[in-house]
């Protein structure tokens, strides 16, 4: 039963801090306004998470579920290939742009850690590279089933589709560019239209 | 002779300033910190700048002085169109990975402002746009010179090349991807070459 409540008590605290870290970014977590924020005493919040470091460590891993179930789970049910991209690419900007008040929070963490070394930045790059994986990982499938040329560098193609995330994340939030989304979808598809399968190609 | 000093006092400040900015954001910025790192005092740094508003939102103008300096001026002198858009990315890359300790410091602030309403965030967001307006100047160049299509979407160009920078900010510079330079100057070149007026494509 306690163990229960700890397990609850923490989510809560953690989905707080998330939005947090969402909007203003990890450095700006304290264990001071966040107990705040949640009602609880300073102490009784260091209780769960011992340090500020344990704290951002775990609203990463948080933020990673949150992004494995919104994201990534519903696209694994559509068809190998292109309609797995295009459904994380949808599931994506659904995501961080309706359930995350700051937008994704990968980004955000991304610069903000680029030149802070330690144990958040360590976690951060690995979740990153679990993220370029997976869209690499789609995209082989993509080959696989003949829909992308053999050739096709997985690489280079993870670096553009992930640049235009960044980019929509910017033009949105930063320029409030009404048109972001719009321009995003047009050069993903574009990006898929350029990895297709000679003979597919239009 | 007092001006010049104090103009000269200013500048060295504001290279420091921007040194930390670059590295840990503007945010991170702090009077009491920039005070002891030029070994002056909190109140006489206070006296040149009045609050740390203030003085982000000149560190924002000595990057973009510095921005048009070693990036756009030269670039400027190479013939309208193409060539003056590949000086831009080479003097951009060279800007951002040599002399600034953490790398382009307009990508961090362009995520780290994201969500926070104010005169930095307004000043920023000015300066952004401008950037994206030379190269969608640059851009439009191209197609008077009938290097790029009549019809060539200006708008997405700048997005995707502005995309491409932040992707290569966040691959070099979090991940230490070594390939990172490599991929962002593929993309770049691919962007121009699926800009091309077709009656020059090859």
């Amino acid at each position: 039963m306690n163990a229960q409540k700890g397990i609850s008590t923490k989510e809560i605290i953690l989905k707080e801090a998330f939005k947090i870290a969402s909007l203003f970014g990890l450095e700006a977590l304290s264990i001071g306004e966040l107990a705040k924020t949640v009602g609880m005493s300073k102490s009784g919040l260091f209780g769960h998470f011992n340090s500020k470091e344990r704290l951002q460590i775990m609203v990463l891993d948080f933020a990673a579920r949150d992004w494995i179930e919104k994201v990534i789970s519903p696209a694994l049910k559509k068809p190998r290939g292109i309609p797995r991209l295009e459904a994380m690419m949808e599931n994506w900007i659904s995501w961080s742009s309706t359930s995350l008040p700051g937008g994704c929070p990968f980004i955000s963490a991304a610069i903000e850690y680029d030149d802070r070394p330690g144990p958040v930045r360590d976690h951060l790059l690995n979740l990153q590279n679990e993220m370029i994986g997976s869209f690499k990982r789609a995209a082989g499938l993509a080959i696989e089933e003949g829909q992308f040329e053999s050739k096709l560098n997985l690489d280079g193609f993870a670096f553009e589709l992930y640049s235009f995330m960044i980019g929509h994340h910017v033009y949105s939030r930063l320029l409030k560019n009404n048109t972001s989304e719009k321009m995003f979808m047009s050069s993903f598809k574009n990006l898929l239209s350029r990895s297709a399968n000679s003979d597919k190609k239009v």
